[in-house]
């Protein structure tokens, strides 16, 4: 149990505040030397493989796995909240308007910060557990509409209504696709999706968290967390892990260009994560995933992956560079008919319900997140010159 | 000099990250011991009572004061950066419906994001120091202008154009009253948005510095800013101290008003702060203002001070209460023709400037703040229940 300090002398820690203790949580975590992470006490892995997506959420949100009566309230619960209100709906096309060729998140910051606007959420510290919940629920579920509407809109097609016949993941695909997509497709992207809800304290999750502490409304820390998402070092790039396999092209090249690289001194995308020292247990899976869906691009990653992972064993002895998460979270997603700019609003609109759930949970401590600073700038005062 | 550490035990430091050294900064500090902070090398007092905001503006963007020509270039510069796009401009009736009745930030949020999705705002990392300051200075230039006008379009007048022959404050004042100030009004109001620029650690700066680590634009981290501002843990609470005054009403009901007030539990809007062990800087400042402007709502502020600081001595002995920046500020917003919704924005449009000064030294170091987490939660794995 850690303590409030009443003196105030300050505290340096590494810079980056790389692994201080900035909250405690019963979320989840990483442990990224077994390759392990989990959601609450249960295998990330095994509730991405083995169970749906609003199971995962319920679990996340409510700290126990629904039964079957719990989770046809909680799908009937999220697929209400999905609704884009009609103010909103007007605005999206001039939003999608301002936004196209800009950050695939710039125009979701806008309309869901509209939704919050219209939906008159209120600040967290003013609003009793029950309430709270309701703004994570409505924040998390109406993001992928409002993430697949600017797509449509940005394409000049008129935005599909959200359908609530659908569970979470089939709706969010036939709103970016245009169509109900099948069972193999719904399960690959509901795996991605589940196993993206959350992965211990990035930067992101982190916003979230600092901008809930204030007591700020629900949705102006997931505003603040998309914005955090949208910068290079994290977010992810699974759309630039398939750019390589584009430039890569065929099994002939692959040698050549992962050479090429290393010596322009490129990283080679989709390979080395921060946090595991093993493989990516994502990774894994997702590869289990692809193969089962198959096909010519598949194998083609797949062949692309062992070269790669030869090739970077030998020319980068010692550093233990994996596959990581995005390399097939990127085949996955292009086998399932999301485009390529839909890949980080997807990873976004499954990151969403981890942010909720982690807003929640600072919520309840109660404390506004207010570290210190050390001013290294010349003495002070000196007086004003005349 | 901090180093980044190789291995990755947890480091456990105090709830809130209280004293914990998250950032170095040249741009200033706050001595809660002394009743002193400071910009760079000088006083902020000093330079709010005696320089332009665009001085200040000036020193904590480049370092130093501006000599009189490099002040006339600073001042054209951000006088052109006020200007909205006619695409945004089209938005804000829209933003203004949308957020009518809700918190004066949320429309500028989304406001603020438009404007950068229509310049095209790059990632911080993706861009060198001349363009992040010219990000700074559009950011932090439109801001207020954003503020003013969808203040404007809430109460159905048609915005104002902002005019690049006026001072920053006195644009904003223009822009926000409808009318010119007069000399001793615009030095009133620059005071207080100049004492207002920076000050120390705050949460709405430190979301902006971890947004701005990810690399995300910088109007993104603004936005973040923006939010963590909204929560009633932060951003100041003035329009609360006017309402104060208005309840008090008159000087024989002042002792029964802060009885009452501390008998229900309540705080007294005004007194008290988190860092100030003294009277507080700005505070003091603030009453010189007010008092050289005059007037009789400004004789009896000065009197509920002088009687609440006697019985807040009496009835919490020990307590060192002080009248905070909020009280005066509030006395001076309104003595300069504000009205009471726009004193946060009003803190907001001054502050942009310090989170631009933050955010460009926050890029400037080019490494992620992310922390860690501790799971408290049931022992991980168990197998999923069948």
């Amino acid at each position: 149990m850690r303590t409030d300090r009443m003196d105030d002398t300050l505290i340096d820690v590494p810079r980056g505040l790389t692994n201080v203790v900035a909250a405690e949580t019963a979320l989840g975590d990483v442990r990224g030397h077994e390759g392990f992470y989990h959601y609450r006490q249960y295998s990330a892995i095994d509730l991405a493989a083995e169970r749906t997506f609003e199971e995962a959420w319920h679990l996340l949100l409510f700290g126990a796995l629904p039964n079957p009566r719990e989770l046809a309230v909680f799908r009937a619960r999220t697929a209400e909240a999905r609704a884009i209100p009609a103010a909103v709906a007007d605005l999206l096309p001039s939003i999608a308007a301002l936004t196209r060729g800009a950050d695939a998140l710039a125009g979701v910051r806008m309309a869901l910060a509209a939704v919050a606007a219209h939906d008159r959420l209120r600040p967290l510290y003013d609003e009793d557990e029950d309430a709270r919940i309701a703004d994570a629920i409505r924040v998390s579920a109406v993001t992928p509409v409002l993430l697949a509407s600017l797509h449509a809109a940005r394409e000049g097609r008129e935005p599909s209504t959200p359908r609530t016949d659908l569970g979470h993941v089939a709706n969010y695909l036939y709103l970016v696709t245009g169509e109900v997509p099948d069972a193999p497709r719904e399960h690959a992207v509901s795996a991605y999706m589940t196993a993206a809800i959350d992965h211990g304290f990035n930067a992101s999750t982190f916003t979230a968290r600092v901008i809930a502490s204030t007591g700020a409304d629900l949705a102006a820390a997931v505003v603040g967390a998309l914005g955090s998402l949208s910068g290079p070092l994290h977010g992810g790039a699974p759309s630039r892990a398939l750019d390589a396999l584009d430039e890569i092209a065929s099994r002939d090249r692959i040698d050549g260009w992962v050479t090429e690289t290393l010596l322009a001194g490129g990283r080679v995308m989709g390979f080395g994560h921060a946090v595991y020292r093993t493989e990516d247990p994502r990774s894994r899976m997702l590869r289990g995933i692809a193969q089962d869906l198959g096909g010519a691009r598949v194998d083609f990653a797949v062949d692309v992956e062992k070269r790669v992972l030869e090739l970077l064993a030998e020319l980068k002895p010692g550093r233990e560079l994996h596959t990581n998460v995005e390399f097939y979270a990127a085949v996955v997603m292009e086998a399932c008919g999301i485009p390529r700019d839909m890949f980080t609003p997807t990873f976004a609109a499954a990151r969403v319900v981890g942010w909720g759930a982690h807003i929640l949970e600072q919520a309840r401590e109660g404390k506004i997140v207010r570290p210190s600073s050390r001013y290294v700038g010349p003495a002070a005062p000196v007086p004003l010159p005349a």
